[in-house]
């Protein structure tokens, strides 16, 4: 199987979103990481700081390559001639969303087929709202966001205003 | 049975939303379709063109009217004398909303019964907030709308500035 | 509108039930309550005891008859050329349960619509496998079961073998 | 068991919130009901508003304090040595942000356990952002909030702008 | 990717498994679909008419092979060397399932990654259950099982006593 | 806070239920795990056995008490004079069905408070009957169950028959 697209907002990049990235490169020749600029409302981290983070967060893995797009996901899954779309899975909450999602890009594009992983059970509180939601009070976040991130990541919530995020 | 009311922000109007007001439409005497003002966060059409585009939608149920209304669910349909409030359903995550407001909706006002239809299931994915996301990026969105509004709503969201939605 | 028909395995009748019977004889011109014989694995009532104690408990109802059927749901919708089906929705298994028999029921049958009505909040507990478990031991059913039919019901559980539900 | 914390944004106070307070209430020496000012995103009420109705509606229950917290609860927690973080638990949206913010709570101060009392069926439906939304329309909110703060309630609401809730 | 495995019970297979199985061929160099004899527990077909049944409905799929297995599915993705294990998933009970049984196979086998696909929206409401429910009352089971193994399916239900299933 | 009761059919006990009663052991003065004979349907250990596994993986905790009851779990509360009931959540499946439990015993007995426990994330997939299914087909389930009991459960869950179990 050749390319297989990994989208999301990354707004920060955590050890959950790591681990789905690593278990998605096993499977697949090539896995583009990919910023959706549309997706985060009112992000902490420009697209480029986001695309910035996961590039260090992703360095050991071979064939993962991070890009950013702002447009529709069937487009870009289109575009990059993907076979699969992966998104890991948390709760029924996500699970509600991610569904709708993929019913929605299989009939705007049918050939790329959307999986989902189901997260690690250590990460499945997880999610980039709580990181910043904790950083921005002064919690230590070094569980949560991968270490070679750790310090950019803190410097940059802390020296922010307060974040709003789900 | 008189009358019932099928509430909604219809920003815009689906295949979907057309799909329950049909069906709906079927079991009553008369049905209202009417559009609660207060119910979009920040809608991408105003109230007077979301009305327009329903009524332009369902022109042809003999029985249905299109409506709006800025104020509580309960104080309309006690106006409007409705013996039910019809809801349709897609999923977990609107079912539990649904029923909540159908309690409170029932503690403000026992008279009409809140009666909830099951979505279709090609329309299972569908949303307002889908639609405005895919036109404002240029998608296809001639499967999501009803035909007769596809090129009004198209206009109207491409020359908008981008739009949040759920 | 004509005729409704609410299915279920009654097994035996809760005042959960009668409230839905209650509320959705209001809005049809006829409805007839039907015990499904398919649908209770291993009954502790026999169709014709739960068709009796329906009958008592519905007795006030003028426009509400009780029927048994061995078969598809779908068909005996058909026979009674009925207009809608009721169901009572409590929580979201229920409802996931109930959505895809309506999905089921309408491919087979597209005439009658399926719809649903919110359990009201003080009967969300409710089942009749609780109240048999409750009064196989010897509990206090009165508040679960209709009053008319209360003498009948804790006679027939006590005396029985422990009966399996869910 | 000495001390729990009860949080939340109370944003205004409910029945429903007076209903878990007052059986938490009953099973720790001493509760600590806290406005977490970090949790309501463009409140109703000031913190100090909501502390206030709290306060009143909280009055004859003698182990209970009221407080409020700009930070984590986890560090709020450790702060007050409480052996419990108590939330009341309505729908099953309500159960996995829950559940998803326990375990982060857990992992950042590994002490008290978050445990959840199941609200009471009769007040199941309910939510501040609920009673904002029928009072901002002049609807009666007298079955939804504590009798005590029934007129400061409306009177605050009533005239305000329209208030956005969830 | 070399291998992947489809687990199931199968009982008869339905157009939903075939769709998610067609699918998943085209994401894998080989696809192994296994009758798992320990899942379903009265079945109404054999291990071996399942197998039949389903190596009829994959004869145009050229790298699907069909397989039976009595034994944890952790043991025969090990003994087959499968890169991944793939499932279905239609609503959120099955969710609930099929991530606790994932979570597990990974603690009992780390290699394999379970991945979802979810079902095309046109089969979300089908089952094998409902299909035997259905075939039994003599109903149409014509749209709910591949065309090639509908009279044999038709046939071996029919003249069957009455079968329980979920 | 005095007594506090742990029902469930525990068969057999598993480290997830042991997780849950060491964390409410230390939350109340005396905590009694008791097997409910009426809760598992066609149980693989008799009450004594599950009791007698309890009880060893319990020793060291001081102030659990582990007995057996045939009956209703809030006629046991009140033998007991128990000011709460502790049960553990892993799944929102779990959540609906305790929720409909904590709300049906509530009103055969108002005094004790069902609260619940969120289960620790590494044991959030872990249930009895997925201990038996493995221990059956020799799996190897010492992540799973205590160490203590790990023999005894194994050599008798290899020599039984098969058994079915959810």
């Amino acid at each position: 199987m050749a390319t297989a697209v990994c989208p999301g907002s990354f707004d920060p990049v955590t050890v959950g979103h790591l681990d789905i990235i690593t278990r998605a490169s096993k499977m697949f020749d090539s896995l583009i990481v990919v910023v959706m600029t549309n997706q985060a409302k009112a992000p902490a981290f420009t697209e480029h700081e986001r695309a910035a983070l996961l590039k260090t967060a992703t360095a050991e893995l071979q064939n993962v390559v991070v890009d950013t797009y702002d447009g529709l996901l069937a487009d870009y899954a289109a575009l990059q001639n993907a076979a699969a779309i992966v998104k890991g899975l948390r709760a029924v909450s996500d699970f509600e969303y991610e569904f709708q999602m993929a019913l929605t890009n299989k009939k705007l594009n049918p050939r790329p087929e959307t999986i989902f992983l189901p997260t690690s059970a250590e990460y499945m509180y997880l999610s980039s709202g709580i990181v910043k939601q904790i950083a921005m009070y002064g919690g230590d976040i070094s569980g949560f966001v991968p270490l070679c991130v750790l310090h950019d990541i803190e410097k940059r919530l802390k020296k922010n205003a307060p974040v709003k995020d789900t």
